[in-house]
C-alpha cells in the first residue's frame, strides 16, 4: 500500500497511526500541501477531491477520506481491532471521532484558513486566532464527552479511532497555540497511546518530508 | 427512540431518512437552534457538544454524531442495508457521505456562519455568499467523485448513507442560491431518492416544527 500524504495533515496522521497498529508496511509517497502539490493534475488523478491522503492499494484502486478508509482497515484487517467491543461503545468511540473529524478539523484546515485569508482578509494573526479557538472550543467538547470515563484509553484497554483522531488533533492545537492543560481526561489518554510505536512513530516530525 | 432534531438542520434529515428506510417508528423532539435551544442545560445534558441531533433510546441511552448513529443504526437494525455491497464500494460509498460531513458541511453550519459574523464582521451577503460557495466547491468535488457512475442511485440499486447524506445537503445548497443544475449526476441520485417515501417525508418543510 502506498499512502500519499503530508507530514502536517492530521488526515494522514491518523492513518500512519492505524495502519501501524494493524501491523501493514506502507510505502510513503508526499504530497506537499503548503506547496500546493494537492490541486496538482497528477494528485487530482487519485482523488479530484484535491486533498490527502489517499491510501493506494497494490491493484491501483484509490481510496479517499481517512475516516472511511479507517472503516476499509477494519473491515479488511480486522484484528486488533480499532473499535470497541459493543455497538453502543463503538457508537461512542465513532461519536468522539466525528466529534474531532466534523466539528475541529475541517474549520481549521488549510482550505478554510486559506478562505479567510481571502475572503475575510485575516492576517496571520487573524488566522491563528481563528485556528486557536476552533480547537479550543471542540477540544473542550471532547473532554466533556468523556470526562468520567476512568483510565488511560478512552473507550477500550486499547486504542481505539477515538486516539486515532485525537492523538493529531491534539498535535494541531498546541501547534496553532492552545492551552492544552485543562484538558487532562484526553491528555491521558494521548499518554497511554504515544507510550505504543504505532503513535511516537507517527508524529508529524518523525516523517521523511518534515520540515 | 426519541429523535432530538431541528427540520432544518441536515444532520437530523439524514437520521429522519435513515430511520425511515429502516422502518423505524421515532417521536420528535424540536430543539429550536435559531433560538439558542442547544445551548440550554436540558440539551446540553443530552449532548455536551451542544448540537443536533441526538437520538435517545429507549434506555435513556444519548446517541450523537449523526454518522456514527447510522453506523449503529445499520450494526442493530441492518436490514434494509445503508451501505453497498462488498469493502471497496462500502469505502467508496462512506467516502462520498464524508466529502459532504466532514469537507462541505461543517464549513457552512450555523456555528461557523455565527463566528464570521463575530470574528470577521461578516454581514447577512457575506455569510450568505461563503455558505454559498462553500457548498458549490464541495458539490463539485462530489459530483467529480461520481460523474463516471451509471443509474440513479450512487454505490447500489437502492440508497445508501450517499443518498441520505446527499440530499440534505442539496437541500442547504439551494437554499444558499447555488445552482445546483451543473451536477447532473447528483441530482439524478437525488431523484431516484425522492421517489422514496422515507426520502421525500423526511424534507425539512414536512416537519411539524417548519417555519
Amino acid at each position: 500500500m502506498r499512502l500519499h500524504g503530508y507530514f502536517r495533515s492530521s488526515a494522514a496522521w491518523r492513518l500512519r497511526i492505524a495502519l501501524a497498529l494493524k501491523g501493514l508496511a506502507r510505502e510513503d509517497v508526499f504530497v506537499h500541501l503548503r506547496r500546493g502539490e494537492q490541486r496538482a493534475p497528477a494528485h487530482l488523478a487519485r482523488n479530484p477531491q484535491g486533498l490527502v491522503p489517499v491510501l493506494e492499494l497494490d491493484d491501483g484502486t484509490m481510496l479517499t477520506q481517512s475516516l472511511a478508509i479507517l472503516d476499509w482497515l477494519e473491515e479488511t484487517h480486522p484484528a486488533p481491532s480499532i473499535l470497541p467491543e459493543g455497538a453502543i461503545e463503538r457508537a461512542r468511540a465513532r461519536a468522539f471521532a466525528l466529534a474531532i473529524a466534523c466539528e475541529i478539523h475541517p474549520v481549521q484546515n488549510l482550505r478554510v484558513l486559506n478562505r479567510l485569508r481571502r475572503e475575510a482578509g485575516f492576517d496571520d494573526a487573524g488566522v491563528a486566532a481563528w485556528a486557536r479557538e476552533t480547537n479550543a472550543e471542540g477540544l473542550a467538547a471532547c473532554e466533556a464527552l468523556v470526562a468520567d470515563r476512568p483510565g488511560g484509553f478512552l473507550f477500550a484497554g486499547r486504542p481505539t479511532i477515538a486516539e486515532i483522531c485525537l492523538v493529531p488533533q491534539l498535535g494541531n492545537a498546541r501547534r496553532f497555540g492552545v492551552d492544552v492543560a485543562r484538558f487532562s481526561r484526553l491528555l491521558a489518554a494521548e499518554a497511554a497511546a504515544l507510550a505504543l510505536p504505532a503513535f511516537a512513530e507517527a508524529a508529524p516530525e518523525r516523517q521523511p518530508d518534515a520540515e
